[in-house]
């Protein structure tokens, strides 16, 4: 299964559940870059309209893929290799496509629960069962993905829990957790 | 099972294997603090012995628990109502029995193989057969954790892999994922 992360600031929405662009996070792009590569994704999109952003997250790549960070790092420089900055979820859709050769299923991840969300049980299932060739794994930033790109998706899948009726992760810690629990799937 | 969390910046080493003392990363304390009340931990110690670095956690901390961040942020301030700032791995473990009743078994993480170090196959059966009453597991920053802390601990878990050859999560990540899997365990 070819696994593909995109990282939404649009359309996301706000504490009020506003529609928002939200700013890029540096420490967003390094970590999510190291897990996605731990866990052999094939790509991390980092996915903005604004120009001066998509400008900011190309410098902070270049350092490390040209720049003497990548000579100082090697294995962030690895890392880096897989990210792209796309304006929209059209364009990495696109990319998918393009590296993969499969048009990817879309699956949305939310923090909040919403109604016919996949369960991770029946998730399980069908990752083990291997009916996913290429995915497009979508997170959102600030308070999530917002319904626009929900109603894009193919699914959305659970929330993350563990039963004390908290689950504020950051999309950071998400991306690590839902990565790891699709390895974990595939491997047993 | 009691888990406690222990981010520590001293002793540590840094890429060529020396023993340094990290500075903090409020970002970290943020993540974790967020991760380790989404599994129900009981508390989240970061761990320095330089007194002005202790002042600037407990500053952060503060502004979430008691200062506007809380107001502002309910869901923040319950995460740091787990946050502790100790000077050392003994003044951690003495807090874990205050707060558990128990001594903990300490177990360190680690992202290159130390030898001896227990399998994630162990690890799952032991925990799935509660052997553990209370655990207080230990982070590295910076480079990793230094043979000392190693030597202090009960027992090694080892790295998180996933077939790639590549294992450069950050700390944020490895925290999330490993209280991931532990909540797995358990739920079997």
């Amino acid at each position: 299964m070819d696994i593909f992360i995109g990282l939404v600031h649009f359309p996301v929405v706000n504490r009020r559940g506003e529609k928002i662009c939200s700013a890029i996070t540096n420490l967003d792009i390094h970590d999510i870059a190291r897990t996605a590569t731990t866990y052999g994704a094939k790509g991390f999109f980092i996915i903005t309209p604004v120009e001066e952003q998509q400008e900011l997250a190309k410098r902070v790549s270049s350092h490390w893929i040209e720049g003497i960070g990548g000579q100082f790092n090697p294995d962030r420089k690895r890392a880096f290799d897989i990210v792209q900055i796309v304006p929209d979820l059209a364009t990495a859709e696109n990319s998918v496509r393009r590296i993969s050769g499969r048009t990817p299923v879309r699956l949305a991840t939310s923090a909040r629960d919403i109604p016919g969300c996949i369960s991770w049980e029946i998730f399980e299932k069908r990752v083990y069962k291997n009916e996913f060739e290429c995915i497009l794994l979508l997170f959102g930033t600030a308070s999530g993905l917002h319904q626009e790109c929900l109603d894009y998706c193919d699914g959305v899948i659970c929330p993350i829990t563990a039963g004390t009726g908290y689950n504020h992760l950051s999309v950071r810690s998400a991306v690590a957790i839902i990565l790891d629990r699709i390895s974990q799937f595939r491997r047993q």
